[in-house]
């Protein structure tokens, strides 16, 4: 990726809108910097709560036209849709129960979506979303953002191209530790739509966070669960989801792993990690040091690749702005799913498809879903193996 | 402890024969310079092989007297009992499938024994074993060496003395990448006997390191466990026994864990790591890396505790020899269970009980044993949960 | 920082012009970069080459109107100083030799300026550059990014809030290795102007990266250089500058430090790596993990700050976009001065002064260039202690 | 090196004295244990303490022969040389300034002598010993240990066998904070004499730690100190000797390096590393971390090598017990220098010379008595380019 377009032509921003993401809210703080990071799009309108006063009091922080900001997402898609230079693409960052009512509208009128994971909170809103886009020609992103970071990207052209050999094992867990007290109760936003089964769905920190590990392990690995048999556990009294989740893992060809996601491990801020071992060498990644990957072959010394240098490949080149050793981060990797999802609308708008942008589909998201459903079923029935529910 | 014995005064050495270990062998070497370091103990004699010129050979090595090397353990054990100064205690270094019959021979005879883990390589025979333990007036030592590092040590004082507060998660493994290769087609002999059932027992890499990590993560967490679900594989073709395994655990109060060992996972090297969390705080391990221990209280920054440092307490101290940032290692680690033997052998020789004496029993070896064959039973009935065989 | 404006009202865009920073440039982009991810300025004009042609294909690739893209930097300040919305600011990212005279035109028109360090390529250059912002009521911001990491901006905060206690060792180093070739032969475009003296400066590695190093060290200890003694070298055959600098350093008070700096140190991407060492405590960031601060208080165990989380003050906390565990890089970090710098010149409009704004200031950049020229100072008479040369 | 010895006949053991090393010592002890790990030693007698009752309460410690227990140095060396199984070798463990007393007894009787470093607390003292030792017959060796590391020894041999190109940059750093505050006032032993300038001469820090840095830096880098500047600090009031101290140094042939020494920096247990940069590539490593050495080739990604693992060649095998990933320590690394000296004696004992012995010599040891004669002596000038002062 050239820093910043300054050796090709950069085509006009794309006017994105977004649902969710108002005042005290995380993630679409996140999609908006992420949108502006490479100058791909403009934020032209929103309706950024379900609360009307709240969400217009958003759009002003954000300098919005106040016409351009709605009390209802609905009504946004109707009038964006119908308007001259309407919204082209639509941001959605509501809690996950909200995905799927949300995306239908715009998609259904052609406007392209980037939608915050997991797809959905129940595997029927899922199955509906993706029939929804089947039916649309719009475009569907899913915002898996972990698989945005370019050593990601070099992890999975690895394994791709041959380098670790026959996959065998992949062990992969995402840890935080936010919740290992009753912070619901307190009334904090985030834990309480979090760990609501309404609001998040049937898994907590499955749905949560394992949901991400369990895409990032299949991105890089380019394996496709089999079965799975899950221990969930609720650890904090009172708590309405998991909280804990430990789940093995069998891939189709003779594969397996394991699975690990908490959020009451002490001393776990952000800690997704995957390592991926096969026949001819392992590698390791973490997300909070985003700028290494790890890479044993065989029988030789272990290797660090950095992101930019040496040893680094295309994959992860054009998802790199900056030379090796000035680290890119969260946001940059987010960014790049944002890039990915221009890429692709534009094609999109072009009659084509864009075939080099890699990003979550609809279909990965419903895979997501179909995860954490699995996940459930199989703690509920102490452990046994079970088989992901899959589209058809 | 001090450096050396050279604040108190050093009783006698231990006068110690031992049974395996002669050339080619890996881990008797390591009990011999475990047995030097804090000069509790004198070799003496020993059968070093049931090849008997191997044996004349490496005791010749060894400068020993050849009236004092055997051909035969049983001829050794009668004959050492007899002498005047025989050897008070043996080291047991063989393959596992021998522990039972040599351990046997020499405790009837009121030798005290210091056997290399897993205690046998049968349910059957580590029943055996502990009747024999029982039995006899002599201590049995079992060199589940990784609970002798110092950090380890600390890390169970710890979790004793509530300073990460319920214990909820344990998260372990033992990692390893010599086995990825069919390399006991090649006559290796370590791989020979090690990935041979005769003689390791039934579990591979579930018997060989498996059963270090699940020791490790018991003396640590203080838990007990109650059942566990296992998915064990061979990935090397015409391999016996597994050489990677997930196990699914959950301990007597509720806590849960996860468990895997691997010796096919390529870049690892003897990657040992243990992972506690609790309502209050969590703490990290890693065999490689020993003289760190880190420790995050819940809501507090991540602290790193080193072997001898600040913040390292009474049950690490007396299990270092030198000054913080001097880093003591595998052979150290080692050697503090051969100085923790010596303790329980000196006190019974004084018709005592070293009650402060800290080490792997008999009975810890019967749960490790317990350990590998639920998980062959488990894996056995497709992941399914089962108790461990207890001892009555 | 809330993550995006939104829960104050964002004030309008600050319409920024650009000099330097056309294609193949490489800090251009990131200023660009940087002045967008929070929403702060909206490009407006530029002069991004002196070749005409390359600056007006640059300015398509950005989008610009043409009208706004000149041949001519003079000529830019001049007609967008005219403008009803001319600029308000302007970057500066030319090579060093030009800051001065690029700079003095905006300021001289009251256009606000945002300019690369360092200040200037000589000590006469950088004295006027004092005097023409003097002269000005414009704002001047030099972007030594560095000091826009909130790790940097807590271990700055920690040493003023006495956790050090009295500062008496400071280490600093910024090694790279990319020159460790003649790469400036080969046509490298970064290369050749660095390595030039002409429009570097006189000091290669000690101007382009060891200024940094001594503005970050001052920074975060506070202290004030009283002398240096200094050992320069050029290992490239044909190199016309210096590519790794030893310098010892003395500051006032008694504290005393060393610094190094390289351009030819393999395996060292963009190491810059700061230890403060007190009386009562010692800190050690580094800037390719810069979500990392390391505290150990005399006497305790070592501890991890993270950005965002437990331990991480005020000043950490309004550099800081999202959760601990979700890092930030460099263009978070340098977009940071960004943000500073927006603080400084809407006050500036408002005829207010920013008392809140921390950047580094064109007093630090004649300190920076003085550090520069006493290095090459002392260096020429064989290392003899110099004293930096002072603005008055 | 095997394991133990049991693949080839191991020689009789050598008979070993001490002197110094009693209760309260700490480094006493340290060659007790380096002395036992291989089995090459017995200790047969010593002099541990200048104060007669404390070395026979030491002696008794130690369950030595009474009569082998001496209360005065030249008792011991006269009486030994005399007896037919009389020690071959002394350990000398005293106080700087009494190396060359007590060696000199020694080597004039033919006495084989281990010596703990520095060589002397005076340069005089320094060149004296080097005579005695070329007078006698008897072999000298220096316990500089951290060239007794396998990863050292592998850096070295890197470096010789050319994998760096020609070196260019050397930093080297030694840092403590164990001297933080005033501890000599208190009593405590090891301060109290370290901190002498009559006991360990002129140099504080330089001395007791800045000679280890020095030795090592030139041990694996190959290169003569041509000259150096240095600046010496003493931080803590009251104190009679540096306690900081930032040495510039350059090398023969072009190459230039820093050193950093200190007793003061707050966080540093025992922080040994060296960073060596050459033309082809560079090296890291940290005695903290003494199993890993870091290798650049220029233009590759960094690799790790480990202790026995791939990568690690023969200069570090031959040093090296156990697998890879069984971290050997400072123990190891100090029985290293005894089982090298164990070559030099036995083949001394031959009339042969040891060739592939390599040990730190006494020539290494004037080195290190010059190198801090110089820095006091540069610092003394205002860090003027002294150059350390040569045998002849």
């Amino acid at each position: 990726m050239s820093i910043d377009g300054t050796s090709e032509q950069r085509p006009p921003r794309i006017r994105l809108g977004m649902v969710g993401g108002g005042r005290d809210a995380f993630i679409g703080g996140v999609h908006r910097i992420a949108s502006r990071i490479d100058d791909h799009y403009e934020l032209v309108s929103g309706c950024f709560s379900s609360t009307a006063e709240k969400s217009r009091a958003s759009g002003a922080d954000l300098g919005l036209d106040p016409k351009r900001v709605y009390d209802d997402f609905l009504a946004m898609a109707k009038r964006e849709a119908r308007m001259k230079a309407g919204c082209e693409a639509v941001a959605i960052v509501t809690p996950n129960h909200m995905h799927f009512l949300v995306a239908r509208e715009f998609l259904k009128r052609g406007i392209h979506v980037i939608c915050d994971k997991p797809l959905a909170s129940t595997l029927q809103d899922a199955r509906k979303l993706v029939k929804a886009v089947e039916a649309s020609g719009a475009q569907f992103i899913l915002t898996h953002n972990y698989t945005g970071y370019p050593m990601v990207r070099h992890a999975r052209e690895m394994v791709a191209g041959g380098d670790l050999g026959e996959v065998r094992v992949v062990q992969v867990e995402y840890a935080q530790d936010w919740l290992s007290d009753d912070l619901e109760s307190t009334g904090q936003k985030q834990a309480g739509w979090r760990t609501d089964p309404e609001k998040s769905g049937a898994g907590g920190s499955t749905g949560d966070i394992g949901t991400h590990a369990y895409n990032i392990a299949c991105f890089v690995s380019g394996l496709t669960l089999e079965s799975l048999a899950a221990d969930l556990q609720c650890f904090v009294p009172g708590r309405r989801v998991d909280d804990n989740g430990h789940v093995m893992m069998r891939f189709e060809g003779g594969a397996r792993g394991m699975l690990w996601c908490s959020q009451v491990a002490p001393g776990n801020e952000n800690a997704l990690r995957l390592r991926v071992y096969g026949t001819k060498g392992g590698i390791e990644w973490a997300q909070e040091d985003p700028n290494y990957l790890w890479h044993t072959p065989l029988g030789e010394p272990k290797r660090l690749i950095t992101r930019g240098g040496a040893g680094s490949g295309d994959a992860a080149g054009r998802m790199t702005r900056i030379p090796p050793g000035h680290p890119e981060g969260y946001l940059e990797g987010f960014a790049n799913i944002y890039a990915e999802a221009a890429r692709a609308i534009r094609a999109a708008q072009q009659g084509e498809s864009a075939a080099d942008a890699i990003y979550p589909s609809v279909y990965d998201g419903f895979k997501g879903v179909s995860f954490v459903d699995a996940c459930v079923r199989s703690s509920a029935r102490n452990g046994a193996w079970v088989t992901p529910t899959s589209l058809k």
